[in-house]
């Protein structure tokens, strides 16, 4: 097998084979397909497409391209959570707690990762002495205790992955659907996942802005999943402005809190329940969507959600205390008020201006050797769809700083303020399912 | 300027700007440009193709990219031939001396490379004595003196070119209109042509298949060359069988002095007053192709053609008395006649299978390293649409063995003989100039 071959293969438009398939993953994890024949095939891959079965066959290969994590230690079905991302986006944080609350384990393996804040343990590290240095052993030991616990990633998982998406990064072949949905599954398969709930967001923040996009890449995602014999469904969520009203890292964490106490926004309340409904039924701890929202809602309001989150923290090493007292989470110095210099109605709010000013503020890190600020980040007072008055407060800025007038010119061209009706946009715009794909047959 | 940013430029279908040519090439020759970017444009050009002015910006970007060869202090209009390639091909060994006997100046810069058979200055040097060893000064000195002369390449032109190719050799862009007519186009002119005659050869034996995409080649390299202020034509010539009778080093260069003594193939001869006419016209030797046509036909039947021939030959240090002594020539012991097995029609010659069986005879090579026989070869005795009996030699082989089984058995392959009436192919399909592009205004 030439790898020249394939190339002008997959350029004219023909399907590949499995053990083609495998051939270029593995020849290209050992240093024996060149970089310079791979980014060629990623290219002929973003204009010819790949079908169905080459698109599970490449998210296997790149799961076996490495180790794989083994929790079948762990007891329970173990369903995993997978976002694409999106400001304001402290899912997470709120929705391991409240299905752990109902009995689903969650083995959560998490990153730092770059952009607008931290990632996930960036985050859940600015509560005191929270610490996610687990042994494997602790880590199961932890989720079969108290169903719930959070490790950073571990062994070599997907070294394929992380090497094509490299690549792909300077070549020009980052938005391809095959490409990014095998991505995104090899490290959930590899994790060791028996079901996945994928969130994938849509709208101006979001990586798909177009909704035929996301559902297109929502649509891939569940057939490879299905394919490869794990239950797999997808959200399609609103990423056309924040999610919530926090942005930053601590302020994501105490808006997760609030949540849980029931507390919460209600956008960030309602995508928890769409999301954790159906990972509660996939974990057969209910029989349908209808009865695990109302279970998730019963243990918000009985305080099962806040108990299962303290219990979490403490077995960690963090100090619970905080969720009782949000004022010793760390605060940042100064408080700006951004305010609406016209009246009108939110017509829309750029998320991708607002992360801008969260990562200008210190939330997040542009490189992996970046220094992040847990204190920093906004808050949002107006959201679309919101009537305001000139000299509303839009956005409080969480600042180290007196003066941050660049970041206060981001937030007011962030903001479009418009003398008509504007509606709420729409949280949820659909829920894809294996049955619901086109046309896919099991 | 990032080239992650032209990668995808190019790749949405946009059209790239000189200076954005420019930086992809001039970045890519000095090694700032990684092979993996480069492949993925190369890609992307594959898929979204480049207008008429990106082409030319292409081509001056890789003339520019290294050495440009000086012809100025050759007297004239230097007007250069290139052909695409097939088997058989001698046009250049006969057409040089015949133009130049009309006063056309051939200042020829050529090449070994690789094949069925070797280069024009392999076969040259089958003449005893011949070398191509010249300083520029004596090529130019002997050119103005004698209207030809050859020398092998020199100094470092299009290294981006060469660099480039190599790189699309392995990754599956080497069928891309732009990318082959800017390669060819940027040759010629980095070697200093003022003028510009193509040979595009079409048909089973040449590398476009389709006479449909011989043409859009033509076109693009027509229009590559008019826009960038040089006088370029093309002659889209037929290659669905090996040109003329011969095939091997020595056996082309008898043949080419068999046509220019008059006694050639008919189709080596009309290849030769087609390109040779125009040649004339460019360098201004005749007013119009007519009367080009009869002036090389004259210099074929006064000797004019074979005088400059020998003159030429002698200049370089060769000994001209082989042209009237064909015999001096070196020659295989072995001559194997291959026999045709059935009554009828010749159908088709698969040019390949006569071209690789010249290269098993040891009449090519492989790399640039192999040796080459220069008295091996094959001459055709039937071509498509003469009538063959059982029995009849179709081919024979000049070898240095005794016996030749397997090249046998592939000559018989490339032969169809079928119990029909079979016309001759069309020699000339189409000549293509300036004005018959498609829309291309100068």
């Amino acid at each position: 097998m030439r790898m020249v071959d394939l190339i002008e293969k997959k350029r004219n438009g023909e399907v590949l084979s499995e053990s083609e398939i495998h051939f270029i993953i593995n020849g290209y994890t050992n240093d024996e397909i060149p970089d310079y024949q791979m980014s060629a095939w990623a290219m002929a891959v973003f204009f010819q497409d790949m079908n169905d079965k080459e698109r599970a066959d490449l998210t296997m290969a790149m799961v076996k391209s490495g180790e794989e994590i083994d929790l079948s230690a762990v007891e329970g079905i173990k369903v995993d959570k997978h976002s694409t991302g999106g400001v304001g986006d402290k899912t997470t944080i709120a929705l391991a707690p409240l299905v752990a609350s109902l009995g689903v384990p969650v083995a959560k393996m998490s990153g730092r990762g770059l952009g607008h804040t931290g990632g996930t343990l960036d985050k859940l590290e600015s509560i005191p002495g929270f610490h996610i240095e687990l042994t494997t052993q602790e880590f199961i030991d932890k989720v079969n205790e108290n169903k719930l616990a959070v490790i950073g990633q571990t062994g070599n998982l997907t070294p394929a992955d992380k090497k094509l998406y490299g690549l792909r990064d300077v070549t020009g072949t980052v938005n391809s659907i095959p490409l990014i949905a095998s991505s995104i599954m090899s490290k959930k398969l590899a994790s060791g996942a028996d079901g996945i709930v994928l969130d994938v967001k849509t709208g101006t923040g979001a990586f798909m802005k177009e909704l035929s996009d996301s559902k297109e890449l929502a649509q891939a995602m569940v057939k490879i999943g299905t394919k490869l014999g794990k239950k797999t469904m997808a959200v399609i969520s609103d990423m056309n402005q924040p999610l919530g009203l926090a942005v930053g890292n601590a302020l994501e964490v105490k808006e997760a809190i609030a949540m849980l106490k029931g507390e919460g926004p209600e956008d960030v309340l309602e995508l928890c329940l769409t999301l954790g409904s159906h990972m509660v039924v996939m974990a057969k701890k209910a029989n349908s969507v209808d009865e695990a929202r109302e279970a998730l809602q019963e243990a918000i309001t009985s305080g099962k959600a806040i108990a299962t989150l303290k219990t979490f923290i403490e077995a960690q090493g963090g100090d619970s205390s905080v969720v009782d007292d949000l004022s010793t989470f760390p605060e940042a110095p100064f408080k700006i008020e951004v305010k609406a210099q016209s009246e009108g109605m939110v017509k829309s709010i750029e998320a991708d201006r607002i992360g801008t000013a969260a990562m200008m503020l210190g939330a997040g890190r542009a490189t992996k050797d970046d220094d992040i600020l847990l204190d920093v980040g906004l808050i949002l007072h107006k959201k679309i769809g919101d009537a305001v008055k000139k000299g509303d407060t839009l956005v409080t800025l969480h600042s180290r700083t007196e003066q941050a007038a660049e970041v206060e010119a981001i937030v007011q061209k962030a903001y479009e303020v418009a003398n008509e009706h504007i509606e709420a946009p729409t949280l949820i715009y659909e829920e894809i399912t294996a049955s619901s794909g086109t046309g896919f047959v099991l």
